[in-house]
């Protein structure tokens, strides 16, 4: 079976290196797309794309190329000409996924996409697999490491600010020079997007989901957290209610019985709950060269061996979301103007603990607040009644 | 696709209400062998096995009967006739895997077994999915869901002792009235044996593997343990050591930065750590009629839809177990008599914190202890340098 691998940065050079550490039967890295010349792959470089694209010896095509254009036109070309497309580009396909998937199926091809949620933990092949035999209540968790390895670090070294702590991700390579993506909750939309994209048979718009991020999160707050006895970790879930779906991320306050108190580093944990089989939970890294790297070539494998369930993924329509429906408590703070009935209990003369209130509506408040100068900070409270 | 059942007990029914609820295709209950009358499937039982076995029509026969024999016969036998099996039958599957799996191959039939370790949480298909692109450093965890219950149980209330929260996790259906197989790690074995026969392509007998259960801890261990600030947890645990394979079923004490630390209830907690993908684990519920249920039918629907990667699995030799290779330091009770140069703390007369020992040392200083008729508790500690 012969990969053509588009993209030779980080996350593809990761793939390749799988492939010669751990070969199979005859898979072989025939072709590598890339516009950088690179000495290492330069027996199988191409740098036009319509050499994988148009050539009928390659089955498999690998995406890593990141952003949406021109990688979106890429796969569904691959897809169009009945080759099977594995990809970890997130945004690319939780913008796309209606289309993308019914391209695949149309054409008899396989899209599968391990990689893009959870990195090498097996995610959406474990929702694939559980969604056959039960029926989902809520699914989610945390998924992104860069923000969990920003939350910890300010959790267990009570001299850190935010803002340091984020210099050090960066250097370590877990944040990008633009933190945007993960600090204010798009690479975990574009995650959470795909999960339910997966869970519910349905299209869900990244755009359309409503987010709350750490960027204004300071030693104040944590210093809150720890006097409630819990610590906080930047959440995206879906949750059924009703005949309906809320969809949301933002910062949520764990309890030590809650496994995600326990989450150090770079890790995620994510969950799936459901109706007769209770909670299962996956945890592992949810990024990096090498776990990505597996996770893309376990996917390849899979098809090769005519046993990926992502052949079972299917969209039968979109999704409305409803973030009215999920109602939570909130530690809010903020010196700006809010409607003050939602306030339960004040710590501080800006800092609160709201009533009960929907996701929806806190969501509004926040942004408003953030969107005309002013510094918020607001995480719900899991499990508080 | 015809199924014929083989047992309607408490999984047999759980697995034929899953059908119900989650159909797929033309998926049929076709047949159900049990010897009891049982009015609910009179239309479609069978009291003579070769009915299921003989019947060219049946495509998959799901074991759920229980013990070694005549369930082993029985499953060699469809195997033979080309039809798949999908088993939760842990004892019979880990005595007798070398045999099955290779009748399985040479008759192009595929033996599953996913509920066989694990409940519903997916960890063979798992295991299975991440050898292919990595090489395990260690596997195993929280793989009893009974035993976990009673510690945790000890743990969290204080007036619990050994023999009430036992008769307990008897009433409500935890335990067998006979729980020797819970407590004195019986259990645990068979699910590391297929667990090494997965992650390994080789036989293990689970009955080579060492083990020592919880039958003889009190009240004054846990106060111990508290005290050192950790839990303690039964764990079936395989670990690379050079070429070798080292396995063991210990109590073993966790601190609250390990996962297993809060597995709470009967929960379940597995993991596997890899050499290039870091460590990765899974969590859910390991027994219970519905779970396992839904773990049976996953596997018969992934053999229906042909993605089932229990294909993969395989069994080259026999592996021969080196527990003398495993070092932990031990917390261990006794008045017997022991080698007491292995101490390094004397807690009390009768309590001690070992030297670092090997695990084979260690089980032999308390099986021999045990069966001279002196109560022994020995627990190992875990990351303890």
């Amino acid at each position: 079976m012969k990969i053509g691998l588009l993209g030779y940065g980080t996350v593809g050079s990761g793939a390749a290196d799988c492939l010669t550490l751990h070969p199979r039967n005859n898979v072989e890295l025939y072709r590598v797309f890339d516009i950088r010349d690179i000495e290492k792959i330069k027996d199988v470089q191409v740098k036009n794309i319509s050499d994988i694209i148009d050539d009928e010896s390659i089955d498999i095509v690998v995406e890593v190329l990141g952003g949406i254009e021109p990688a979106h036109s890429y796969v569904k070309a691959a897809l169009e000409k009945g080759k099977s497309v594995v990809s970890a580009n997130k945004q690319m396909l939780s913008h796309h996924y209606e289309e993308l998937i019914k391209t695949a199926k149309e054409n008899g091809a396989i899209l599968a996409f391990s990689a893009a949620a959870g990195g090498s933990i097996p995610w959406l092949i474990n929702l694939l697999r559980a969604k056959r035999v039960d029926s989902f209540l809520s699914v989610g968790g945390i998924m992104n490491g860069t923000t969990n390895f920003i939350l910890d670090a300010m959790q267990t070294d009570d001299s850190c600010n935010f803002g340091e702590v984020l210099k050090e991700a960066q250097r370590l390579g877990y944040a990008e020079r633009d933190p945007s993506a993960d600090i204010d909750g798009i690479d975990v939309k574009a995650k959470l997007a795909l999960t339910c994209d997966i869970a519910f048979s349905a299209m869900v718009e990244p755009d359309e989901i409503s987010a709350l991020g750490i960027r204004y999160i300071n030693r104040r707050d944590i210093t809150y957290f720890m006097t409630m006895g819990r610590n906080v970790r930047l959440i995206g879930m879906a949750e059924k209610i009703g005949g309906d779906v809320a969809a949301f991320v933002e910062p949520m306050l764990f309890s030590p019985e809650d496994a995600e108190y326990s989450v150090s580093g770079a890790g995620n944990l994510i969950s799936y709950s459901c109706e007769r089989m209770g909670k299962h939970s996956f945890a592992g890294l949810g990024a990096g060269k090498e776990p990505t790297g597996g996770a893309i070539i376990g996917d390849v494998y899979d098809i090769d061996a005519g046993v990926s369930i992502f052949k079972d993924a299917q969209c039968f329509s979109k999704l409305k979301l409803r973030t009215d429906l999920a109602y939570h408590r909130y530690y809010l703070r903020t010196a700006g103007d809010f409607d003050r009935t939602i306030v339960s209990e004040t710590l501080d003369n800006d800092v609160f603990i709201t009533k009960k209130i929907s996701v929806k509506d806190m969501h509004e408040i926040v942004n408003r607040l953030i969107n005309s100068g002013v510094e918020v900070f607001a995480a719900s409270i899991y499990g508080d009644k």
